[in-house]
């Protein structure tokens, strides 16, 4: 993210979404439970992109995906902010303590370089 | 999001997921498509706590219900940071550009209150 | 289903299914993960017809999405089908087995009128 | 699908389903809204065991991995003759008609061992 902003992007993404459904009159529809329905249609579209490629990476794009996954990764982003927004939850500091539950749950020296599900030890 | 962070909290998250993937021996796994199948799986670990409920909203959920919403919006979060950290976007620039375009394709005077896709005008 | 084909219709979209795929040389792309990933992008298609009515309820949906509903319903099927083609599983006997595990995970007496899932009791 | 059933496959799950859902009071949570979604999840659980694998080819599959596997195809294709159902549509039409577009959407001469999309053409 070159130059910083001045307001953190999260909070920044959630006036500017609140101010897009409210001018629409769309607040209506954007219950949690539709707001999340929407979220996975946004992410399936992104994942469109990826579905016969062997991985994704760069060399197997061209500028036309480029574009495609760059607006949808845009979406998804939009809609999580809305659904934090409704739900009343901080991403920042969700996203802060998850990681933190992460580190307990897959310790470096049991994990390193094996990536089955935790579940599965 | 409260206080203020000193860095912008996707480039903040950009580089704790970097050194979480990294100390693990993880980036192996974490090509583009596969980075786009986990969001997915964790998006839909999300609508899982929505889909028997009438809107989602906050009287309809329990203790136990908020904390997994709360934990799944950050994984879809850490891994959405993550997989435009490997497809090179700017999730603030792309997010600002894509509202661009939406307020385009659905103008304020001719969408208000109706929630029909722009390809169904 | 109107009257009965000759063949039990999974045996027959496999049989069709498996013609599709060979006549364009396309089983090269019809890795499990693959069929796996399209089969997720074909259930969002169907979602998205859902995702702003209050329940798709038959008066909720004009001929145009009928229509669509009644295509990525297809699709769905017919991705089932493959993956299931190329996972070695036999989709009758799998739906018969776990519908016999479901009864005695919810059992009638414990469950009725309660949509809360198992692990919720 | 070894012996030939009595009844098709899809007919029999139907009524299966049917019985199922009535016995526990659940229609009234069975909208088409609410089975698409629970859908979606159980497609999730089923590519979450394929997201970290090369290809999900048999010899990555535990026999751990390959019941998920099965139990997860048959919760897909259950709910997914719920949604049939609810909305009315004939699966095995549907799929029949559907792949009679495909043949013409994919002309065999113009696709033949190219997996990109039609409207990329």
């Amino acid at each position: 993210m070159s130059s910083r902003p001045d307001t953190d992007t999260l909070d920044e993404l959630r006036t500017l979404t609140r101010a897009f459904a409210a001018e629409r009159d769309w607040q209506q529809f954007h219950t949690p439970k539709n707001l999340a329905m929407a979220l996975s249609v946004e992410v399936a579209e992104l994942v469109e992109n990826f579905q016969w490629l062997p991985t994704g990476a760069a060399e197997e794009l061209d500028e036309r995906k480029r574009e495609g996954i760059r607006h949808e990764l845009a979406d998804v982003l939009l809609y999580l902010v809305q659904l934090a927004d409704r739900t009343g939850v901080d991403l920042r500091a969700a996203a802060l303590e998850k990681l933190r539950l992460n580190a307990q749950k897959y310790p470096v020296e049991r994990v390193k370089g094996d990536a089955r599900r935790y579940d599965e030890y």
